[in-house]
């Protein structure tokens, strides 16, 4: 059955589109934390951050349901749902950041982010750390430096070396904020040398794609500093760790005390739903609809408001980021006990945890992707990222328990025993 | 009640965010053909082409309610929805567009489209007609030509100016086909002396966003043969025309009598949940993927594919198509039939109509718009297009019968008596 469908996937979907894992999971149903596959087989999910309050959430999927049977059209007409979506969302951000563009991907919401900072800078240059995604247009894909674009890539762009828990930026640990801050510095001036000048820095609060490093909180300050006298905008890309993932804050920039001018929303939005989002201050806004004319047909649609809507309504009423700080604390720890040779590191903040694995100094990838398989063939989903994919990610739903942490843990440390 | 909502949209979306019609519309329910605005006025849908088979249709909302409640996940995963749905897709196009890559708006396939053309040819060179649409992502809309982007037009676009009834490219309607595909050919030379060498022609098979124009079957043949010639590939725009909404055929292509090698989908694809498609030739699919390393958390979830497997389902069974073309043609000659000297042009096919108004053959804007406000005062949503503003767009919901073209006519005719 499984290879059947993986012979007729290529068919449709083509000769090279990954799946996860050797053995691809065929799954059928999503509950809580958990989902199944197709013999029946339970899988407790550690990986997936998109259904944010667990998977198929009944109050989630009763507000889609009402919704999509009552109407559904675009914000051309007046409709309460995107007014009242957006009042309550961006009440959760720093007063400044008062308004809202609803649309339907993190990659639509950051190719969106980048024309604000153009739009009030008259500029065009964009910095973004080296081995980043953030998203799928053609020109968000271009601040990933994994794989060079035809035609090569846009003069505009430059990247900066992601900070980095082992290999720090500068050398040391101590030194990495103003080492980061100094290789943006010269970015800057490379981008106004080159005539497209600075427009902003787009960046992920918790670099979740480059590893999740341990930083201090008062690691942006000096990066803040650089872009801010230059006269850019600060962009937090919050796909990851907003809607409190990290078990501190609503967002990740609180954490580190900045107060960015745009903020970028997407996966884990509407509960698995087609919901992303731009928050920006008015003034932002107003520069960015003046050089624009901005218009997303499905974005802010009555279904996804409502979807978004109960999301939120969940994360508040089962106090999600509450537990994800508890949880991910003793996940945290269980996870520091495993003992292992190849473990470098094991750092997290909330239910979002990075095991770094090395021999002999050199990142372990096989060891990684070992340990994800046999995690997959006993029961538990999970990725791993960082620029040598050898760093294991840990991102379940937010519900996930003391109880699920156990289990996960018990897997863990009977993989890290086999290999 | 409506104006608090409109201070509060102001405040939260922003100061410049247009609403359709002086006095905004605030609907609360849509059924079929119909919706209601709050104050419980209903409201014939001559404008929405995204409730494809009909606003909140039931068979719809039970596909998403209920696939929402069993597993929302991604293509990383196998799923029988997403293979299932493209099998039944690429079915009916063309024998050799089988493959296909789902995303959330049309604006993000598009946006693959380009990189398309680009990964076959390896150059970067797009044709697009002028005063065009296609999307909003930063690529994409490059294409648009109303409002210069910031740091001006990327240097590998050209604009070739689009087909038009009443001044056809060229001076004469005989001569429009050749006199286009020359206006092709120069851009082609252009872009291959600039160096960024030519890719692909991107064009709305009905040029719906510049009035759907009236045109012969065989207008496209000597610019599809230029852009061959020269090494390009062909992308159709199937956003608006595409489903049946044409009445001829599932896609526009079809009555123009090409053979594309990429087709893109959004609006009506899934009655209002946001998603999209690219459809490609297997060669043109595997040199993208080989070139680009794209993923799209949302694109091809369950619930979207169960939704845009639905609505083929209603289109198929309700006939829709084949309604299309016989209350389309009724629609048409009823609407030719309505007398006023501003009325140059009525044309259409299908349920896509466009009335063209000119006095003393100049686009007279402020009579359609005065038409677009009466109808919204008296019961019918519709809207305008074209580079002048000049031209009323009818595009209702597929499930239009004879019974509400005639009510859409009295109401038309009543406003062209009026002004």
């Amino acid at each position: 059955m499984t290879n059947n469908l993986m012979d007729r996937r290529q068919a449709v979907l083509g000769q090279n589109v990954p799946t996860f894992y050797e053995n691809p999971v065929h799954l059928t149903k999503g509950e809580g934390v958990w989902a199944w596959d197709i013999n029946g087989q339970k899988y407790l999910d550690c990986y997936n951050n998109v259904p944010h309050v667990g998977h198929c959430h009944p109050h989630v999927v009763a507000a889609i349901s009402a919704q999509a049977a009552t109407l559904n059209t675009h914000t051309r007409y007046l409709h309460e749902g995107v007014i009242e979506y957006a009042e309550r969302l961006t009440a959760k951000f720093h007063t400044d950041l008062d308004q809202l563009i609803m649309v339907c991907s993190g990659s639509e919401a950051n190719d969106i982010a980048l024309r604000m900072a153009q739009a009030v800078t008259g500029k065009t240059g964009i910095i973004a750390t080296d081995n980043t995604y953030h998203g799928n247009t053609m020109a968000v894909s271009q601040l990933s430096s994994r794989k060079p674009p035809i035609g090569g890539y846009a003069a505009n762009i430059r990247h900066v070396p992601a900070p980095d828990t082992l290999r720090p930026v500068g050398g040391t640990t101590e030194g990495q904020a103003q080492a980061f801050a100094h290789k943006i510095q010269n970015a800057i001036d490379d981008l106004e040398v080159s005539g497209h000048g600075f427009s902003g820095l787009l960046f992920c609060p918790t670099f979740a794609n480059e590893g999740l490093p341990d930083l201090p909180a008062d690691f942006m300050k000096p990066a803040a500093k650089v872009v801010r006298s230059a006269g850019g905008i600060l962009i937090s890309d919050e796909v990851q760790p907003g809607f409190g993932r990290t078990g501190d804050n609503w967002w990740g920039y609180e954490w580190l005390g900045l107060s960015p001018d745009v903020v970028t929303l997407g996966k884990p939005m509407a509960n698995g739903h087609p919901v992303a989002a731009v928050v920006a201050k008015a003034s932002v806004m107003s520069e960015f609809r003046n050089a624009f004319s901005y218009f997303n047909t499905f974005g802010g649609n009555p279904v996804s408001c409502a979807a978004a809507s109960a999301t939120l309504d969940v994360i508040e009423q089962d106090g999600l980021i509450t537990n994800s700080k508890l949880v991910g604390c003793d996940f945290l720890e269980r996870l520091q006990a495993i003992k292992h040779d190849g473990i470098a590191n094991v750092r997290g903040r909330g239910l979002f945890i990075a095991l770094e694995l090395e021999t002999d100094g050199v990142a372990n990838e096989a060891l990684a992707a070992n340990v994800v398989e046999y995690a997959r063939n006993n029961g538990m989903l999970m990725g791993r990222t960082g620029r040598n994919r050898n760093i294991l990610k840990l991102r379940p739903p937010m519900p996930f328990s003391v109880q699920n942490a156990r289990e996960a843990t018990n897997i863990l440390t009977a993989a890290f025993k086999k290999f």
